[in-house]
């Protein structure tokens, strides 16, 4: 009786925590800062709502909590390029002496306007913050993402490519199979758990 | 102690099947078919060994499961492609006739050697299996990484594009910060499920 009462209360807490953290938002700054730069980076009402987001949110929606992440990360990674990129377009990089090579030299000379700064550090700090929750939180999946697409990279019309990747799959092969079924065992395994211990 | 009979005799079973798994090989018909093209595409044994494989083996050993399948669906496309390359750089798919642009057509009047024909048969039977194992028991991964190469293909320097993505931030960002905490929260609740159980 003590152990089930205590295990509710377990349950219990443990749900609130999870639901606390379901209803979690983004810092209040991060929140401003956002907003700030979206009256920078203004288009119309249509456009935005055009039904054609940029990252879509299916996914997020039908797979499984590690698929989930493993695209989140995927999600935060683009995000830091596509910050990377409003940073180099931003005017204070594109001086107004003319010159294309000194163009880092003389962007410590150029007078941006007061506006523009304030954008620039607005970006910074959005930067950061997806860097950070990058870098603490989705170590694993910046990994495995690294590896996905260094296969990209695979010189599929190398001869000794072509010859190397033969040889190696025989394992690979094998190691493929035997994942899938191993998948499924554990799936079956564990339905199977859960009834023995429903029947106790 | 019946159940507890019963449970172990399930438990031993399922090891020996996941054992069977583990050690499970690739088709007999498939290796002889890899041992023959390997034949047609030789490279010498220091270019073969030179400790760079085409597909290493680390996110194998030391990520999870779930992740270890995501890489694993990541090898299986590229391997397709690589069939694909290799069967597009066979002799019978360049005809001996000149003339670049009636090449589909051409090659059905060409001549193939007996050789090329036993190739391609083999290089086809090959990527038919990759195919297969990909489509039927790796479909989830595949519209994971159908999903994380669209995001390869966002228009960073696009002004709707940036607005947008600003706008979508937000909830994506919570988001993310709540299913890494909620991983975090799983992994401490099953710690603690196996604490009470172990305490029964």
């Amino acid at each position: 009786m003590m152990v089930s009462t205590a295990k509710e209360v377990v349950y219990l807490s443990l749900c609130l925590c999870v639901c606390q953290v379901r209803g979690s938002h983004i810092p209040e700054k991060m929140n401003r800062t956002i907003q700030n730069l979206l009256r920078t980076y203004n288009i119309g009402a249509l456009e935005r709502y055009n039904g054609t987001p940029v990252f879509p949110r299916e996914p997020l929606v039908d797979s499984m909590e590690v698929n989930k992440m493993t695209f989140m990360g995927g999600v935060l990674e683009t995000y830091e390029k596509l910050f990377g990129q409003m940073l180099e377009q931003r005017p204070n990089l594109t001086p107004p002496t003319a010159g294309g090579r000194e163009g880092l030299d003389s962007a410590a000379n150029a007078v941006p306007g007061a506006g523009d700064d304030e954008v620039r550090t607005d970006l910074m700090y959005i930067l950061g913050k997806i860097q950070d929750l990058r870098r603490h939180r989705y170590q694993e999946q910046s990994k495995l993402l690294q590896r996905l697409h260094d296969l990209g990279k695979v010189q599929m019309d190398d001869r000794t490519i072509q010859s190397k990747a033969l040889g190696e799959l025989p394992w690979l092969y094998a190691e493929a199979s035997s994942l899938s079924s191993i998948k499924k065992q554990t799936r079956r395994r564990r339905r199977q758990a859960r009834k023995v211990i429903g029947h106790q």
